[in-house]
């Protein structure tokens, strides 16, 4: 299960409503922040994850809505005895950026902290997860990311496994971890591996096709659409997305579920966002601060905490 | 009457209920922030202030729960058209952290944005207030601030100067207005000049003597409290201050009211520590976020805007 965390679903500048960018992925033991605007250390205090456990932080880009959390959270969790070394992924200038706010606010972590500039098409191991960067187009250096469970390995045929010779126990655990034992191979008996969880987060970016290429078949694309599509001119003009194009970008790739976020303050109400987006792409949602979209193979559901 | 507006009352480590440091302080049109913790710009949205009203920034210390909340206000009080200039007070390398963090994240302001390095005793006329910093004891450059209002004339005894043969209408507003009128002095007719209001903040510090000399007869005096009594061990080592270190400041200011701020997330009520407080100092308050505390020559009053 792959469950995705909307910490702050705002534009540049926030509302009541909506903070700053950050959103985080939980599979199994691993979580990773992706972006990390202002106030994301509170809002991780109040959402059912452990700011304590985020393996990585994938940044997509230095706009201040997007980074101005990182030292604050990044203080805090050293305050709160942090030990595990930490991975800050991210644009070119990312790391003197933050070093330089550690320096200037005497903030000491206390735990290993390093910092991997991304590239286009790069793939980062985080626990047991991969993430993929790719390049997307925002007027500045600007990455999206996709974010992949590991494959499972397939089912074993347990009748066909005895059938042809092989005992309960050892035997089966063998063939499972891929041995041949007594001459079966397990590509007789074990089924196609099963395909890992995967979603995409396109960061802010006008439309380019770097997004439904890196998204292809993904589970979920989370894609930005700061503006309905009567401002396409807008859009346009600040590098960023429409509804429509986020749909677009959805149904071109093949995304099961699409989820739209960094929306802009001028929209108080989903729903208008909403129907326009599932007008093009039906299972469309659009985030709110503090909703987690739980998805599996066959589901998707969302829970609120605030 | 001066508005006293707590944005954000925790210690280093915000928690659910109190992030980090900030307040306002309202005198007539002036409104002025002091510290700027993170999440400060989505705080003032959820007040009765208006953001892009604020004349001026105080900074008492560098530390991050003071100032990591700077960056995002300024971009987005630009965002959001301000055009007014703003300047922003205070340690000596406040400036460098500011104009490195607007660089790295392209903000830009379209506003003039100046700043001024504050000094021990040094006098700051922000519109009809007049600020005065104070060094305080943190282990790094500190200081706290004064606020005062600008004192008012004294009242003009109308029976007196109409028996001494001054006429209703222009004779009144000249004399009102510190001119010898038909021989008769100001003095003669108008009374003491009445005494603004005034506040003390100490920012975060230990106990020192210049709190009490600098607060001397101030209205309100926001001390920080980040310890009970019991922990002033802790509180020591860190240099800050008890509540009951804050009581004795209060006391030896002579201050009419103590608002108790910067609070550590150990302690979840507010009563004990206000208990606490009040059996040194008996008008005390402990701050909570979003409170105003409403401040005239006779009362005190709280409201709160969450």
């Amino acid at each position: 299960m792959l469950d995705i965390l909307f910490l702050g679903t705002g534009a540049a500048v926030p509302s009541r409503d909506r903070t700053t960018s950050a959103l985080a992925v939980r599979s199994g033991r691993d979580i990773v922040l992706l972006d990390c605007g202002e106030g994301t250390q509170r809002q991780l205090m109040v959402s059912p994850f452990s700011f304590m456990k985020i393996r990585a932080i994938l940044i997509t880009h230095m706009h201040g809505d997007h980074v101005l959390g990182l030292p604050g959270l990044l203080q805090t969790m050293g305050l709160s005895g942090r030990k595990d070394p930490l991975t800050v992924y991210g644009p070119s200038c990312l790391e003197r950026y933050i070093r330089s706010a550690m320096d200037a606010t005497e903030g000491d972590t206390g735990y290993e902290l390093s910092f991997e500039t991304v590239e286009d098409g790069g793939r980062y191991a985080i626990g047991d997860l991969t993430a993929i960067a790719f390049s997307t187009d925002h007027g500045t250096e600007s990455f999206g990311y996709v974010i992949r469970e590991a494959d499972l390995p397939g089912k074993l045929d347990r009748a066909k496994a005895l059938s042809l010779g092989l005992e309960e126990g050892p035997d089966l655990a063998r063939i499972k971890n891929g041995e041949t034992v007594r001459g079966v191979e397990p590509s007789q008996v074990m089924g196609e591996p099963r395909k890992g969880l995967s979603m995409a987060y396109t960061g802010d970016t006008k439309p380019c096709p770097a997004i439904p290429l890196a998204a292809k078949g993904v589970d979920v694309l989370v894609h930005e659409a700061t503006y309905m599509s009567s401002e396409a001119g807008l859009a346009d003009e600040h590098a960023h997305s429409t509804v429509g194009q986020a749909a677009d970008d959805a149904r071109a790739a093949g995304a099961r579920y699409l989820i739209l976020t960094h929306i802009s303050n001028r929209y108080r109400e989903r729903e208008g966002l909403e129907a326009e987006a599932r007008a093009l792409f039906p299972d469309s949602f659009v985030a709110e601060d503090m909703r987690m979209f739980s998805v599996t193979r066959g589901s998707i559901s969302f829970t609120d905490s605030d």
